[in-house]
C-alpha cells in the first residue's frame, strides 16, 4: 500500500479511522504453534505473548524479524525561548549531525540489533511557534509533519521504532499529555535533559499557559498534536499510523514518542494495537501515559535519552521472542515427553 | 590462568577466597569516558552502570563484547522419586538431545545474540541421591561437579551465562535457598514446570525433610550445594567461580542458577561481584534470592524456563550498554554544545 501525503487533517483522520486489524487466522495458528513448542506452557512469559502478537500483525504464523527500521525525527521548538531546557536549541542540529555521522547512542543500538536507521530533520531553521502564545503549528504545518512521518516509513520494514531529538520537547510532550489525559500540569513534567527545581516549576507553568492559549487542544487529540506538539512529535505519529496501514508492528520509545502516539489512540481507540511499549523511562510522565494507554513496558532501566534508544534496546527482546517462537522444535519434532 | 580441577572441597574453598577484583583504573577510565559521551549525564540509566561494571572486570576502559559463552548443564535428581515435578525425569536427557540438535529456546537466543553454546550432561544415568534421606552428593561427587563447571568455561569468552536442565531442580534449588537464607520452606517453593496446589505443598514438605536430613547444610554454604543441590547446580557454581578467576563477567539466570551462585556468595561475601542478575523469573523464590543478594534484575518478563534463557536475553541489554559506551562519540568529537 502506498499513499500520497495528506493535504488536510481531515484526510488523515479518515485514514486513521479505517486502519486494518491483525490477521486473526495467523494469530490463531501462532497460538497453536506456541502450545507445541518444547517448553512448559507459559514458561517464556511475555515472550510468548509478544511472538503471537507479532505473528498476527505480520500475518504469518511462524514469522521472521529481520528488517527493523529506526527513524529519528528532529524538530525545533519555539517554547525553548521560555528557558525550559538545560541545553541550548542549537544542540538539536548538532545531534542530527552526530546521528548522521554514526556517533550517537541510537547508532550503536541500531548496529547492535541489525536495524536500518534513518534521520529526518524537520525544518530545523524554522522552529515551531511558542505554544504559550497560540498554536505551535498551523494545520498545514501539522499535516506536512504527519506526511513527512508517513513517507519516511519503509514498507519493506518488518518492525518500526520512532525516535526523536528536539531541545525543549519534553515540555511539548508534557503539554500534549496534559491535553490528552487531564490531571495536573505537574503530573506530566520532569527534568528532561536535566533541569533543576526552578526549571521543573517553570515547565509546569509553561504547560499551564500552553493549555490556556490553546483551548481546542483538550477536545481534539489530533489538533492537540498541532497546537502543542513539535514537528518531530507529529512526524512520529504519522509514521506510527503508516506502520499500522502496512501492518508493521511498532515499538514505542519514551515519553515524547508515547505522548505523540497517544494522540492517535485518543483520536481513534485501538489505533495503537499494533504497538508495544519498549520501555518506561525515568521521565515521570511516561509511566502515566503508559498506564493511560494500558501498555506494560518491556524494559525498565532508568533510560531517559530519547532518540528511540529504549525502543531500540527492546528490539532485542522482540527478536528473542520471535526467534524462540519460530525456531524452536515442537515436542513431536524433538521426541520430548509431556507435550 | 589455567587451573586443574579440584580434588577436595577445601581446595575449592581456598581458591574462592583468593579471587581477583575488578581493574580499578580501567573502571575509573570508563567512568571518565562515560561523562564525555554525547548524552545528558545519566540519560542511559542502568546501561551506563553496566558498561562501567563490564569495563572494570574486563580491565579495558572501552571494551568490546563479542564472545559470550552460554553453558547449559544438565543433571538428574533422586528427589524426583517424590513426585515433585510435572514432567518425568527422562525429559532431562530428551531436552539435552534437543539442545544438541538446536531445537530449544536457548539455542534460538544464543543464535540471536551471537553466543557460543555448550551443553554439558552430568552423569544423567546416575541421578543424585534423594536429599530427603541424606546428602544428594558425596564430597567427591560435589567436587567432580564443581570441576566440570570450572573446566567448561572458555578462557577466551568475554561473558558467561550458565543455564541448567534437570527435572526436579526447582525443588533442589528451593532446599538450597532455604539452607542458605532461612525463612520458611513455603517461601522458596514454586510451581516449577507446572505443578498444582498439591504438588506445591509436597515440594514444601520435601524441602522441610531435606533440611532435616542434612543438618550441616545450614552452616556451610558449599557443603549445602552438595547436600541439596544437583550436579548441574554445583557445575554452575564451579563455572561462575572460574569466570571470576578469569575476570569474565557473568549474567545470572533464574531461580536455580541464582540459588547455586548464592552458595558462592554465602561462602565468600563478594564472590558474585562479577555477576549481574539477568532477569527475575516467575518462580517466586527467585525474587527473594535476588533481594538477599542485593541484585536488581535487568529484565522482568515472567520467564520461568531455565536453560539460561532469561540471562541469554539479557546478553542483548549488556551488548547494547557496551556498544553505547564504547562506540558513542564524545561531545568534543561530535562538536555538540553542553558537554
Amino acid at each position: 500500500m502506498i499513499r500520497p501525503p495528506f493535504s488536510t487533517l481531515d484526510e488523515f483522520r479518515a485514514v486513521l479511522a479505517a486502519m486494518p486489524g491483525p490477521d486473526e487466522s495467523a494469530q490463531a495458528a501462532a497460538v497453536a504453534r506456541n502450545g507445541h513448542l518444547t517448553k512448559p506452557p507459559g514458561a517464556l512469559g511475555r515472550l510468548e505473548d509478544l511472538a503471537i502478537w507479532y505473528a498476527g500483525w505480520r500475518g504469518v504464523a511462524q514469522p521472521l524479524l529481520s528488517a527493523p527500521q529506526i527513524i529519528v525525527f528532529a524538530g525545533n521548538h519555539g517554547v525553548t525561548a521560555r528557558g525550559v531546557s538545560a541545553f541550548p536549541a542549537e544542540v538539536t542540529a548538532q545531534m542530527v549531525a552526530n546521528f548522521e555521522a554514526g556517533g550517537a547512542a541510537i547508532n550503536q543500538l541500531a548496529t547492535a540489533f541489525g536495524a536500518k536507521i534513518d534521520v529526518v530533520a524537520l525544518d530545523l531553521a524554522r522552529p515551531t511557534a511558542d505554544f504559550t502564545t497560540g498554536p505551535a503549528m498551523s494545520e498545514s504545518e501539522l499535516v506536512a509533519a504527519l506526511s513527512a512521518g508517513w513517507l519516511a516509513v519503509s514498507p519493506a520494514a518488518d518492525l518500526l521504532v520512532t525516535g526523536e531529538m528536539g531541545i525543549g520537547n519534553t515540555t511539548s510532550a508534557a503539554a500534549l499529555a496534559h491535553a490528552l489525559f487531564g490531571g495536573a500540569p505537574a503530573d506530566w513534567v520532569g527534568r528532561g535533559t536535566g533541569v533543576d527545581d526552578h526549571g521543573l516549576a517553570l515547565k509546569a507553568q509553561v504547560v499551564t499557559e500552553g493549555l490556556a492559549a490553546n483551548p481546542g487542544a483538550a477536545t481534539d487529540a489530533l489538533a492537540a498534536l498541532g497546537c502543542l506538539g513539535g514537528r518531530e512529535l507529529a512526524a512520529m505519529a504519522g509514521a506510527i499510523a503508516r506502520a499500522r496501514a502496512e501492518r508493521i508492528p511498532v515499538i514505542l520509545d519514551g515519553f515524547i514518542c508515547t505522548a505523540a502516539a497517544a494522540a492517535l489512540e485518543r483520536a481513534v481507540p485501538g489505533a495503537l494495537d499494533h504497538a508495544v511499549a519498549g520501555h518506561v523511562s525515568a521521565e515521570p510522565g511516561h509511566r502515566r501515559v503508559l498506564q493511560a494507554l494500558g501498555k506494560a513496558p518491556l524494559l525498565s532501566l532508568g533510560m531517559r535519552l530519547g532518540e528511540g534508544s529504549g525502543a531500540a534496546l527492546a528490539i532485542a527482546v522482540l527478536k528473542g521472542a520471535v526467534a524462540c517462537h519460530s525456531g524452536m522444535a515442537t515436542f513431536a519434532e524433538a521426541g520430548v515427553s509431556g507435550g
